[in-house]
């Protein structure tokens, strides 16, 4: 069957490579004949081994009725979201990486999907060559999906990483992440939670059936972390980690976050190093089950995107059904609502009477040895929003406020 | 579409609680509509809340043409293979959690499905709970496995804990597990690694193609393990844990093995404490993934179960395309012809004769610190088998050989 792909940056020419090494192997085993038919990109790759099938021309793979597959791995919104609903309008099964695509227009082209009868597949959206949606939607079926917790931004953590094993600062970590590829130039995205924030998005829509879209969700990222945060951390037998959580409450709303976590050095999730991804699935009948690989990376990305198309060729007249419905008023509930602990450190110019001022207004904190002029405490669990507030009352300067896992 | 489930012991009777308990969710997610038509079990329920379903007479599920999927889990050989057969030669989709039967009858019960045209379905037969058959013959269809190695018998990995956190010796480790309802009455099949074999070679077959059956299986298990063993991995940075391991190798052969194996506590399967399992996975393309959960009890493995249940109404049609084909000749490598080193620890009544007469044998093992009257070392890497000869040559007594992961 023809495929075609559209973007020919890391993960499209990766999924060329994959294409180009395992189809013998795929076809062997049963689950189809791929075959590459175009690539698109704006860019010229002259003496490319794959230049015989570049065009610059979207009508090119539209026009093909024989190419049924088209694989989009451009990124970002447009042009990509006009391509995919173009594609999908003609009949073409769809299967993308692309997870801000899928976090703000996957409702508008699962429908699209619906419609023309075609499956619009998107396994390397989250956590990169790890199985997790398939695992979430097909193996886990049988469950109420309680709880997905995990670390979904491989670049951050390993910024984290650096911070925890070799005390390195913030600044200095991100350059040697740059420097590794790891992180982008632009390193907004990964560093301030975004890309972490439209991963739980799809799961957490996955999960509750009602699309949840990134700009409700309550975001933090890295960026203000210290050493310091991260020795008191440790001190508390903790590991600083970026962690992207969607909970299902007892009232059946959700309460969706990506925020950095003092991670027990006893879980699973505080031993996740470097670019790795984990992340936690908890089902009422299965329990907790984890889920653990690289989450980036040309040829593990490109091996979910493959799986997607060979389950396209397995479903080309029977669509998968797996996605979900609008967005529902009222499902996401306020974070700041929900029971938390808060680690708290902040500048003091006069330790004792602010530790006498932190024992009236938020009885029951536990104080952290420290230095003279900072105060650092553990707060009781309490509403998030009423401990922040009753924290920021204190007018302490410079604080780093830090949930418990 | 009415299903009805043979065997109502831990599991069968969860398959029965999943489905009454979330028949509505699955099918307000569109996944099909689950409905109990009969459970067939030798034993009387009287007064059971499913007692209307209960049959003793299995034709009373075969002469039923409503009920299209039937689910296996009574567990051993006989009369779950006749009776799971006389299913699949009615036009029924079977469901299992047998991994005796699947490990042992698999390519014999996949042809039967095929030429039926229906599913034979095995989730819940490796891992409990955990995803694991479908993420590897799906998610990772676009890979050539190289290697899948874990954890997979928590009775054994509960009683390993045990002996390593609390310094209990297996026997009070056995016992606790038995009270704690972990280990049968009988533990042969779990502590001897029966068990682990089985579930290694369900995924062997899936990953090379060829149905790889138990008996072919080099199979040791963890009773001949000690406090001491214990106690020198510990100081060697290691854990010791029951692994279940194929590899695939150049030349295209498996090496597949069960075996205790001291793993560095700073892997990840070292870390996978008690009842849980856990389960890596190496493809050409994706590299390493980690698979986590219990693997085993009522409702994580009925989880699967039903899982599968669904799987089979979505392709109650266009049935699932995977498996394996018959055992292929030469397919295994003989595991003591690939590199180990072994960790032996063995008594002696003349430490200086044995140690230098170790040098002349083995020459670069090290030396460990112990007892006047112990040996103990590790050797360099060499041929297993060819280490294993040399070991015993020294005439030791009572030596514990241990691979190093």
């Amino acid at each position: 069957m023809n495929v075609a792909i559209m973007g020919f940056g890391v993960v499209g020419s990766g999924v060329a490579e994959v294409i180009a090494q395992n189809a013998d192997h795929i076809s062997e085993q049963g689950l189809g004949d791929l075959r590459l038919s175009h690539i698109l990109d704006i860019r010229d790759f002259p003496g490319h081994a794959f230049s015989r099938y570049m065009t610059k021309d979207v009508n090119d793979i539209l026009s093909d009725d024989e190419t049924r597959i088209v694989v989009e791995t451009m990124g970002g919104l447009e042009p990509a979201f006009t391509f995919v609903s173009a594609c999908l309008k003609k009949g073409k099964h769809v299967v993308t990486s692309n997870k801000e695509l899928v976090a703000k227009k996957g409702f508008a082209l699962l429908e699209l999907a619906r419609a023309n009868n075609v499956n619009f597949l998107f396994e390397a959206a989250v956590g990169g060559g790890i199985p997790l949606i398939r695992p979430l939607s097909l193996c886990l079926a049988a469950n109420r999906v309680q709880e997905i917790v995990g670390i979904l931004n491989g670049t951050s953590n390993f910024i984290l990483s650096k911070m925890i094993t070799d005390g390195m600062a913030f600044g200095d970590a991100l350059r040697l992440a740059q420097e590794k590829g790891y992180a982008e130039k632009d390193p907004t995205a990964d560093v301030e939670g975004i890309d972490a924030c439209r991963k739980i998005c799809i799961l957490a829509s996955l999960a509750s059936g009602s699309h949840v879209y990134p700009d409700g969700v309550f975001t933090e990222g890295i960026t203000r972390l210290t050493k310091e945060d991260v020795a008191y951390a440790e001190a508390l037998g903790c590991v600083i980690k970026l962690i992207a959580r969607a909970v299902r409450l007892q009232n059946g709303q959700w309460c969706v976050t990506v925020a950095p976590a003092l991670v027990p050095e006893s879980h699973l999730l505080s031993d996740v190093s470097g670019v790795f991804n984990a992340c936690v699935v908890r089902g009422d009948m299965v329990g907790e089950v984890l889920f653990y690989g690289q989450g980036a990376g040309k040829l593990a990305t490109a091996s979910a995107v493959v799986a997607d198309v060979i389950d396209c060729v397995q479903h080309d007249e029977k669509r998968r059904t797996f996605g979900w419905g609008p967005a529902r008023e009222g499902l996401l509930a306020d974070p700041m609502e929900a029971p938390a602990r808060l680690f708290v450190r902040a500048k003091t110019a006069d330790k004792a009477a602010d530790t006498a001022k932190l024992a009236a207004a938020l009885p029951g904190c536990t104080l952290l040895e420290s230095a003279e002029d900072d105060l650092v405490f553990v707060t009781p669990e309490a509403k998030e929003g009423a401990l922040r507030s009753a924290a920021a009352g204190l007018g302490l300067g410079a604080a780093s406020v830090i949930r418990l896992f």
